[in-house]
């Protein structure tokens, strides 16, 4: 049995809180890493903004640079790790290091997403392999399980709980009975939201997730500008309740449908029944659930974020691409086929069922005029649930709907929020089975 | 960009179900298979007991054989695919495969579990690659999560749903609440459950996963032999009941836990309370719960068994190591490491908390009695629920302790159930949390 064995050298380009979890699981695992794998990952060059930087993962100073070209120049850095995050100048650097000849691991969902044809389309040019599982849902190997264990099946759907701080926000006003502003303060002091958490709050980071998982599971490019997206702001705790009593939970899902008439792509608020796999997904966890045509209904779930998930999967990454450096393979052995472009559906053609709250005058006549003005547009109703009065002057009626387009819906709702016995803008959660 | 192509020779070992899946898979998607991953899988013979055999499956009469050295002998054939299942002649089928220069790829847990070691090491040996992904949890990729994706990772333990005709009959009883007799005949009527379920009721199925997982996950040789395995045969519909009024569920688990005094791996049915991600595991549904050191707790669901999604795992393996042959490269990458042997705790040494309902005389003095042994035998209790009386001469008491080693359990019980006022043999669950 002949053993070969290799160092691979590696460049990182970013010191913050991943960028520290590799360079601290490579410092502490190495030795273990050649034992299980046969290869061995060495740091050569660590590129950060300020040479402060290096300080807390005590890295060598040696290794330490402020300049990218010196990664990029290395002949003895085989892999390029990006963890800067953002498009620039991310992108011009993943770009010249494949033309470099250098093989690159990212968690860059923003990049992926928004600049993913180039970026990909590069690393096919010079046959280099690019990772890319730390993007979405951190330590979750679900990237690795759509390339390759499920090679042979056709994805059909999607829905993923993919941002760990709106799923936490969530889960405080579904359990804790607060309102949103309550519960990411909460989430702050915690440290499970950033300062500025507009990204994770409004919906952009889940969509981010969303086009990256929808080009790998339905082959084909992603258009990100045109993704509707929803974010939770506007969720209130009473819909929250309402959702429980009636047996459903309200999560924020990164939603993909293959449907005939194009992608079905969106990230909103939607509730699912409580005995859904994902409804008892809780805090800082994501999940993602698919089905697959020949293996099924799949739920994989994990730690989505934070220092060592998403490091771990960076490091998961770098050792598949050592082990084909190390093997002599010099490009990725799976073709790049260009992939199809398939359009991405307005919200207005998504065919969903819906959650409806009004806030009507306490009339009679009100229910059966909004009910007529649904069924004029060609909604159907399911159930409708008269809630207690509000120390308001306005009654919420809860309506659920059997499925219909999005615009019949919308045609309905415009008028009924024009009669004057409507008190407020109707609240409209959608729903998944 | 240099595109090269190559066609994997496949000999395929049993025509059963799983055969038959991998058959129409191959005829269905070989076009896409080649698409995605640069590989085209191409099956050169086909070998099965009787001629009979391959009508199902329409295969064409040419590539059809009942003698195994067809497809050992064929220099045409890569791969061989082995699902006839079993421990002979599957194994010495194995080492001639290796021997002649085959890959193989395999569902069989049983010869894994139970003859791991000389397998692992005569693939080693011959510098061949061993796919055994369809061998644990069908469709779902936690073989290759494991081996791959959390390669940086150190896991501490895992619990596993790895049999999904008695996770069906315990959900059954659970929901349904009828008795252990009546799930399984509603199962072997659903074909859930074979007509000869012993494997599968008796947790040896079960066990031989937990085997095949356990040396994966710590890397490490399992003794099958001595792993303590109980089924569920002899549970009752009124533990689950019992077991439900305080917020527990029963399932029959496979759990692997490495501690400083060795591996604690056993299989036998748990409480776990409901909100417990494997708690919501219903029908024939498996699931993995694990937790590793660096990507922290993680679960694996899907379909465990049924031919489309052992399938599908036995054609990800198939693309795998075909694209190592089309990428040249010969060996394993992973150095064959013989795994170190850890010694499998006696089921005395193991700790875990416990549920016990004792059947006893309604009586004063009894339950002070039985809490006295339970104590000078260094089990704490949790708490204390006494029952309803049943149509029958004895009161059942149920106990729940906190963490206590079994063979201090199983001293105290004996002197229990030796006392005239026990009228039944004592019941014990043991709870995870």
């Amino acid at each position: 049995m002949t053993v070969r064995k290799k160092t691979i050298g590696i460049g990182l380009l970013g010191l913050g809180t991943v960028g520290t979890g590799v360079f601290n699981i490579l410092k502490s695992q190495a030795a273990q890493i050649e034992k299980k794998t046969g290869v061995r990952l060495e740091i050569r060059k660590i590129c950060v903004r300020s040479l402060k930087k290096h300080r807390a993962a005590r890295a060598s100073s040696k290794v330490i640079t402020t300049r990218v070209d010196d990664i990029l120049n290395d002949p003895a850095v085989d892999i390029l790790v990006e963890l800067i995050g953002g498009i620039h100048p991310a992108k011009e650097i993943l770009l010249k290091a494949f033309a470099a000849g250098k093989h690159v691991v990212t968690a860059n969902k923003a990049l992926l997403a928004e600049e993913g044809k180039v970026i990909f389309l590069q690393a096919a040019r010079h046959s280099r392999s690019l990772g890319f599982e730390a993007s979405v849902c951190g330590g979750i190997p679900i990237i690795q399980a759509i390339r390759e264990g499920l090679a042979s099946n056709e994805i059909s759907h999607f829905l993923g709980i993919v941002n760990g701080t709106c799923n936490s926000i969530l889960s405080a006003m579904t359990q804790g009975s607060v309102n949103f502003e309550t519960a990411l303060r909460q989430a702050q002091e915690k440290g499970y939201a950033e300062s500025d958490s507009r990204l994770d709050v409004d919906g952009i980071d889940s969509a981010h997730k969303l086009a990256v998982l929808a080009r790998l599971a339905f082959r084909t490019e992603v258009d990100f500008r045109v993704i509707p997206v929803e974010g939770i702001r506007s969720l209130s705790a009473l819909d929250i309740q309402y959702a429980k009593e009636l047996g459903y939970v309200i999560k924020l899902l990164a939603i993909g449908k293959k449907t005939n008439s194009g992608l079905d792509l969106r990230v909103h608020p939607t509730m699912l029944p409580t005995d859904h796999p994902l409804a008892n997904v809780w805090g800082v966890y994501n999940a993602v659930f698919l089905h697959a045509d020949q293996a099924g209904d799949m739920l994989f779930y994990g730690r989505g974020a934070g220092m060592l998930p998403t490091a771990s999967a960076v490091v998961g990454d770098m050792i598949e691409i050592a082990k084909k450096i190390h093997d002599g393979v010099s490009s990725e052995s799976v073709f790049y086929e260009p992939p199809q472009k398939r359009k991405v559906l307005p919200i207005g053609e998504t065919v969903s069922k819906y959650y409806l709250r009004f806030q009507v005058a306490d009339k009679p006549g009100v229910l059966g005029r909004i009910a007529q003005t649904l069924g004029r547009n060609g909604i159907s109703i399911l159930s409708v649930h008269q809630k207690e009065s509000h120390p308001t002057q306005s009654v919420p009626v809860v309506i659920l709907t059997y499925q219909a387009r999005e615009s019949h819906l919308r045609a309905a709702l415009r008028m009924i929020d024009a009669q004057k016995e409507v008190k407020e803008k109707t609240v409209v959660i959608r729903v998944e089975k």
